[in-house]
């Protein structure tokens, strides 16, 4: 049960060149391309006439030709050429389905087209961005899309299971964030004062210890964008555990992160990461090349944790599962898909009119 | 639901040697080995006691031993030794299958052994036939064998899939054949004039286009046997678009080709080609190995379309599919081959005699 | 359907040294373990907040943290840590299973722990029994449990599967053995007159023929010890057939072996096998290499026979299957079995005392 009327990442935007890209979100088969003005398609990945897959077809203008028996079909999905026929049935077409390119994501709207708002796309900062020096990627899951979203809403795992990688103190794993319910997700902040500097930091930073804020927005059906401020010890008194404001950090960076269902069972996970550049410790190249290797060795430990989860989940479909305090914002995220999927599937009830 | 009461290809003849060939055949295992009098026998590969493969037991004479617990069985299925004991229960046996080895291949019958009819084997060409230089193999496929059967009943696809094996020309993908129905199949038979001489005959002719005339009868389960012919140009307008005769083709080939379900989603592809000695552009054996290895390009191209398109429909098993005009035969077939396993599963009522 | 209330082997006790060992038993995930006193702790691999493995956890002393989120559990499944939270709700365990190290095996109990009677513990011998020179190992199986159980208890299959390795005569195929039922099984003997000395022994006796008399206990759920006795020629007539008693044997050798279902369709197989140092024909180091050696051969025999006969009958989930005299003893075995299943299942009625 996925959510359809939703913006899912399809790709990073530079992975859409000049061919056909293949891509399956939720299930469903798709293939992206880009017209001659730069916009990018995306229709249904199988030929109305026998099901062959279109990306292994060919790009013609601004249309694609499925190379099976020729058909051919605008970017809107409409069939414009059946070989060997004049008459072209009006249901001889493939669904197209709403792209935005936009932050260097290419978003597809899975569900019913007019209700494709840009407006619900959520936030990202752009690759581009002249702040901040990105690096990025994606890996593939096997495993269901809804265990990253728990793992990613519940960083008390941080000192279980990134000792090697992030390598943060035992705090992250008592210290409970504050947890704000958002429209489509929630919003999950901490202080954490007197931090030793974790391992992605310490190559740029000359102090023994911070105090850390950190704060992100999960939206459904899972986008993070994640900002982490490195303050002088001492600062989060000054706040009193409030947002900071008006005052320069020593480190700040931010984290872009999706998780697009591909099927059931597998998923796949778009990342990037990157130093602010007007933080007071700067930010270099290498400092960006350093802090994404030691991400992606933590992106690895999540994997072996979450398909292992997920191989347990196959053996027991339903089993018992206690709660506990550190679930809050894990629970709350799931509880907004379920309410999302829910409405989506019965539609509320319009008031009557007053007779 | 396959077809049960019809002759299946099992394995070129040369394939069953001295050993025990396991092949199987519509979901059924099947174990096929020679007598010493040449003739071959096709049992279910499956011991009747406690479900051992046969076919990795041991031939003793013309009778089976199954290597687990040393029941032995004749060519007729029957067992005729149970070690520990001295009588044989009359239900020890193991299916026996019709055979019949005809024009090099080996045909067993999957149904009723009483409706197996030697006539209803379709017609091939053996690969000894001195008339042909042939060449003969085998391909296995990812997919149901329908998806095979429709692909081999519309070559409008040879224009886009073959581009670069086969190489013809565009009108391939706009001229529709003469389509015939036939008792237990189909007749598809086209004239193609004034055509670029294909790649797989280049070596062979000298002439810069010639007249194409094409016909294959195709037979359940899916058996083909094609006769193509290259005529001077202008033949075409000599016989109306009707079947050539009297005349001397520049080139005469044939290729029988016949697909197998082996299980559901699997199927073996059996083949032969060959240059016919008596055409006036001869036959050698270099152009029958330059034909078969053009051919060999080109099925590995159908293969890689058909198993995408299988997998899709793995992923979405009914998914919307508009006809097109050329699917005229593969509808045909479709249609026959429901109407053959309809008559199967609830036969006709016969008429009642008159009072 | 497995038997719950019975002991299984879930390892060698060499396996389970200082870290953490993950086995699936009748399709339970459990992880296993040593406390510091040298027991062995049994739990369920499987986190009860969210179903994480525990064995990619750390133990901790006697206590196991899962590695994902921090909770830590006590030996007796208990959790006794949750980080960041003070409550620990007393739901929040994993399932303890009943363990004890006892003849070289360890034995877990898979169903109500109130019944885990160390009495039903199969016997066996200890690896390290000095009258015992004991070789040991263990092979998986992609096959159901019950499949090796039928194998083990109708040797009639030594003469023809295992021609090349054990190599016995053909009356093992033709002489049925003595089959006695036993509470939880059943005891299988027999005598074998003036048999040529099999492959695993040629190397340690000089006679050309001995009478064999073997003797083995099979019991629920697959566990036998065969005791297999040479003597010189005429020893069978001595005691009509019934257990030698008074005598000393030329050799004598003891197997055990276990069958442990890890899921519907896979089995681990544990074996040991050892000659005895008092035997007549004593027993050396290399002898017990030398009888391993063919055993393993033989049991490789065994698992290419066995997993070709689970692939058949998982194409033909219920084929007819015709009994033979040598079923005796696995159909049985397979009663036995089903009978203990069904009282699980549906407990006997108490009997209504007298009024």
């Amino acid at each position: 049960m996925f959510l359809n009327n939703c913006w899912y990442v399809a790709a990073w935007n530079y992975e859409i060149e000049d061919g056909l890209v293949s891509r399956t979100i939720i299930n469903e088969p798709i293939v992206l391309y880009r017209k001659t003005d730069g916009t990018i398609v995306a229709l249904q990945d199988r030929c109305c006439h026998r099901s062959a897959p279109l990306s292994i077809g060919r790009k013609e203008g601004d249309s694609l030709r499925c190379m099976y028996h020729g058909l051919k079909f605008n970017d809107s999905g409409k069939c414009i050429e059946i070989p060997g026929q004049d008459s072209i049935p009006p249901q001889a077409c493939v669904r197209a389905f709403p792209v935005v390119e936009q932050n260097s994501w290419v978003w597809v709207w899975m569900g019913d087209p007019a209700k494709a708002d840009p407006a619900l796309i959520p936030p990202a900062v752009s690759l581009d961005n002249p702040d901040w020096i990105f690096r990025s990627g994606s890996i593939d899951y096997q495993a269901n899309y809804q265990l990253v979203n728990d793992n990613l809403l519940d960083f008390s795992h941080l000192f279980y299971l990134h000792k090697d990688s992030f390598g943060v103190g035992e705090d992250w794993a008592h210290t409970r964030p504050k947890v704000t319910r958002l429209d489509r997700g929630v919003r999950v902040q901490r202080w954490m004062p007197d931090q030793p500097v974790p391992n992605h930091l310490k190559a740029t930073v000359s102090v023994e210890t911070m105090d850390l804020f950190s704060t992100y927005d999960y939206l459904a059906p899972g986008v993070m964008v994640m900002h982490s401020y490195g303050f002088p010890g001492g600062t989060v008194k000054q706040f009193e555990g409030q947002e900071p404001h008006g005052i320069h950090p020593i480190r700040h960076d931010v984290t872009c992160q999706s998780i697009t269902p591909l099927t059931d069972g597998t998923s796949r996970y778009f990342f990037s990461w990157a130093p602010n550049r007007h933080a007071l410790a700067g930010a270099t190249d290498a400092q960006a090349d350093g802090m994404l290797a030691i991400a992606r060795q933590a992106f690895e430990e999540d994997r072996i944790m979450i398909e292992a989860q997920a191989r347990v989940l196959d053996q027991t479909p339903n089993p018992k599962q206690v709660p506990i305090a550190f679930d809050n914002a894990l629970s709350q995220m799931r509880w907004v898909l379920d309410k999302l999927i829910n409405e989506e599937r019965q539609p509320a009830l319009q008031p009557v009119a007053a007779q």
